[in-house]
């Protein structure tokens, strides 16, 4: 028997993770769910390009500073979060099963960093004189498959939602900006379509809330933000009894990322006592190589890497010094 | 003009970085060099092999006790290397590009971890009672495209070497076991044939050395070792002047690892605020996933994981908390 789909629109935001919060759909095991979801600018930017026809980078800038990450880290104001969904039958001890059918972009999308922001290279940028003012950049989306960065250089489009957890059993306000145990903000960029989601359920009926779709990351995210962009998403709930996983776990399609490999990968590795420093020098190295080879700004190459450039911990055991790698994918290149 | 190749037997064996030692070989700047290079146990498995057909694990752990890694992080005795090679031309401040032309594992490799060895859950299963005494086990290389694990596992080959480098400006003996700057024992998988590797050279020659094939590893090579053997490798070496990178660089073949994808990924997550913590969690519940659903014992699981799980950074900037992700390629499951 097919159950029926059911909707929640932008209406139905909260802004942190709370058990006490009143859910805002009940739905029955087995159903599907359609989640309008906002970006982390609370729908601004898409209400500028609305106002403004297609947006300017220093609009953005201003929309940014007024309405999105900074409030993420602390207070009451995190990511705009739609749910919570009440899956009836789910207990504490379950295991919550997330099918992710579908994952819809807005039309446009950003990529944001800052002096004193939280991305991997922030300081060290602006210690160096190449981050000195917020910089921002708009993506359109509108295309479908890829997202334009330059004349020269496309980024693959590979929705997924950086958000999707469960209410945690402790009592409170809990904010949004770090991922637990029961999910959250994970970004984790395979999440895509045909993925599934297994998440610890710790109170009654899971409470599951989902938001703040990236159009396109590397692993990593490492100038603090993907390609943010409002969503469509479209979840089917299911429910595992007594499973008791202790940590978010994923299913992901095959040949997932195929696409990536048709041209190779450039890479560069870092390798440091302290896997953060191992990681900050792979980066900083492919920041200089596509300021290098492509005439990028530090700061545009660090935007893009955040888009695509993926972190990998290529040895984690040959003390004293790990190894952190960057990977890009030389498909993004059209010449 | 096709240059000559050059051959470097296993007799050409160093075991630290030290910039004194008197070149094995001196090549004009596009030669060829085929490497002989002997595993960390110095050949002893290959050679037990030999004078007793096939190798049980008993004589293998017995092996690994008297000549493997024990000594690889302190000490004169580190790594078999073969090397060094003196490249004509190459000067401090240069790039040594060496082609990777091909990489052929021997016929046996091994794989083994130990309650207080160097992987990154020896304490913590130690802890559990699941790895009381050091454990090791053999892989037959022969077929070439495949090790096989058990009689539903089998893990794709795609052989490697775990050491390139060249030699320090720094005067001394230095041990091989971290990798550095200039390279060594950097355990990048994607080193593989078709692959390109650019280092930094600080010393007149370069003074490149290479050792310590893999049969196959995951990214992080979690319990300390991959899949350890002989190998006959074939390197092209050629250099650039004044490019002064900071750190090796690799370029990578297209579609590689497109295979691993062909049936999907289980994924697992930790989210911690370190990123060591983060890597822990998300492995052990990897390991504890593969006892559920496949009846391995846990060391079985991390032995198996070192082979073919990779650690991802998904995100390095949602403080507190950062995730890294293990993934499992189903295809190595054949049932």
């Amino acid at each position: 028997m097919t159950q029926p789909a059911f909707h929640l629109s932008r209406e139905h935001i909260h802004t942190t993770w709370d058990r006490s919060l009143t859910p805002a759909l009940t739905i029955p095991e087995g159903a599907t769910v359609v989640f309008e979801t906002l970006d982390a600018s609370y729908g601004g930017v898409a209400r500028s390009v609305a106002g403004n026809g297609t947006p300017t980078n220093d609009a953005l800038a201003r929309l940014i500073a007024e309405h999105a990450y900074p409030e993420r880290s602390t207070g009451p104001r995190g990511h705009p979060l739609t749910g919570p969904v009440f899956v009836e039958g789910a207990k504490p001890g379950d295991t919550l099963v997330v099918e992710i059918l579908d994952v819809k972009t807005g039309a446009w999308g950003w990529t944001s960093c800052r002096p004193n922001g939280i991305g991997l290279l922030d300081k060290v940028l602006a210690d160096m004189g190449e981050l000195e003012a917020p910089t921002s950049r708009y993506w359109d989306l509108r295309e479908g498959a890829h997202a334009r960065f330059s004349p020269s250089i496309r980024v693959p489009l590979s929705p997924f939602c950086g958000v999707m957890g469960v209410a945690l059993a402790q009592e409170g306000q809990h904010p949004t900006s770090p991922p637990r145990h029961v999910g959250g903000n994970m970004d984790v960029r395979q999440l895509v379509k045909g993925a599934t989601l297994y998440l610890p359920v710790e109170v009654e009926g899971a409470l599951f809330s989902v938001g703040d779709v990236h159009g396109a990351q590397g692993d990593g995210e490492v100038c603090g933000t993907g390609i943010e962009t409002d969503g469509l998403v479209t979840l089917k709930f299911g429910v595992l009894r007594g499973a008791g996983i202790a940590s978010p776990q994923l299913g992901v399609p095959a040949m997932f990322d195929a696409h990536l490999g048709e041209k190779g990968w450039f890479a560069t590795t870092g390798h440091a006592p302290d896997l953060m420093e191992a990681a900050r020098i792979a980066l900083l190295e492919m920041l200089r190589h596509l300021k290098r080879v492509r005439g990028l700004s530090l700061v545009d190459a660090y935007i893009l890497a955040s888009a695509c450039v993926d972190l990998k911990i290529s040895q984690i055991v040959d003390a004293p010094n790990w190894t952190v790698s960057a990977f890009l994918p030389l498909v993004i290149f059209e010449d």
